[in-house]
């Protein structure tokens, strides 16, 4: 469904991309951008819009896996994009993951007959995620910081980067997709902010605790590369009470503007209840 | 001037976006929009615009360079990025470079005023270059067809994609934000095409016949690679009057239209006369 796009890819890098796509993931920001889009009134189909938000996050993992980053060999249980296809095709397919995430954007924005002002700005708020101020930003802040020891602040600031501003623009697109208006939207990416930490958090948590077999990416990775982490600052049950208090801090935020609806709720608790 | 948008930009990559940017390039994408944009009849200041072009050209260099594509140490007479940065910061920069191109036509159209649906046109039409059908697309075709023997049709299909499209969305940009009417920017992207098929094929002939200090970048890199080349399949001379023959289609094209101004002309001669 996110990979009607690809006509007219080259074969090896289209395969890399489904292959990418395919994987057995949480679908967690889709799902998320879909719950915004109901709980803000939306009643068309925002599904494929929806892989827009997929198709950015897939990149940043594609490219976090290659042996100049992370270099991992796993990830949601099977070999990496790179292990499979080369890094040059790992990397090329990464990057044409952008301009395709934004293609799809105009084209579901489109077929769903949305005014062109909301068009671009659901085209901004995901290109603004991926970039400086979000997720590559937030992921060189993260690899340059490996071997350093950062205090609890400048792991926030990286965290809510590289994870947190994806999560807030999935949640904001949905929100401008069933058009709501400003303070709405203000607050769907509030809550979108405080669960991609607490997601990350549990990222961190579960890096320490979990199998690889049960995360399907190689455990103890963090340890590994010198990353400073939330388990390591704060425990593992400081970290997991500090997740916790920024998904009811999340789910506050909403039910105050009458906002909040069980799925949201349900995504927010899988996401701090969830052992991969 | 183009590195007004790398506000907020980590300091290493905004660096490493600036050693790209900065470097003793020729200038043509830019220089091509904005004589498209003057022949077109644009009394404005499309300087800004003309640094996305840039953007999205540089990041195609960068990320050509690294170890695990063309592994060059060399490129407009300096060091590549990532021997100068680190591959990971190279990569993450390159990547940085497409929403940043995005957002600089974001803001140039709208200090110039354009209407939105010109401005879209223009994104639409730098990251449709940038994509699947133009660059990337032709970057992955000519790595894949490394060692292989190529005809000049395949050889040509791959160069107009890598090299074509985005020289041809460079003058059709030009020509958009002037308002010039669809026949108008279609003689232009037919320029553009001809144009840079015509650059590509002087970059092989360069290739074989000019010194590395010349060049700027390492010479001779293609037989090393066991790319196919145009001097190879049709002799150094023969490529020579290929690219000469379909320079003075592209000018033919724009003269029967009347669009043809010297600035146009100058950079097409450039182009097939160039020792660098």
């Amino acid at each position: 469904m996110c990979t009607e796009s690809l006509a007219g890819v080259h074969p090896r890098v289209a395969d890399a991309i489904q292959y990418a796509l395919r994987s057995p993931g949480k679908r967690v920001r889709p799902l998320l951008l879909l719950a915004a889009y109901q709980a803000a009134g939306g009643t068309g189909d925002a599904t494929r819009l929806s892989c827009a938000a997929e198709l950015i996050h897939a990149y940043s993992l594609v490219h976090d896996d290659l042996p100049c980053m992370d270099d991992d060999d796993m990830r949601r249980g099977r070999a990496t994009v790179h292990r499979v296809f080369g890094s040059r095709t790992a990397i090329l397919a990464g990057v044409l993951m952008i301009p395709l995430a934004v293609e799809v954007v105009r084209a579901s924005t489109s077929s769903m007959h949305l005014p062109e002002s909301r068009a671009r700005a659901i085209a901004r708020a995901l290109l603004r995620a991926a970039g400086s101020g979000g997720m590559i930003g937030g992921q060189l802040n993260d690899l340059l910081g490996e071997g350093l020891s950062l205090d609890l602040g400048e792991l926030e600031r990286i965290h809510a980067a590289k994870t947190g501003e994806l999560i807030a623009a999935c949640v904001a697109m949905g929100a401008l997709a069933a058009d709501a208006g400003p303070e709405d939207v203000h607050a769907f990416e509030s809550y979108g902010r405080r669960l991609g930490l607490a997601f990350q958090i549990m990222d961190d948590v579960l890096d320490v605790t979990a199998t690889t077999s049960q995360l399907g990416k190689t455990s103890g990775r963090d340890q590994a590369l010198g990353k400073s982490t939330y388990p390591a600052l704060l425990g593992v049950d400081g970290a997991r009470r500090r997740a916790q208090s920024l998904v009811e801090e999340g789910l506050a935020t909403l039910r105050e503007r009458g906002l909040l609806t069980t799925k949201l709720a349900e995504v927010a608790n899988f996401m701090v209840s969830r052992t991969s």
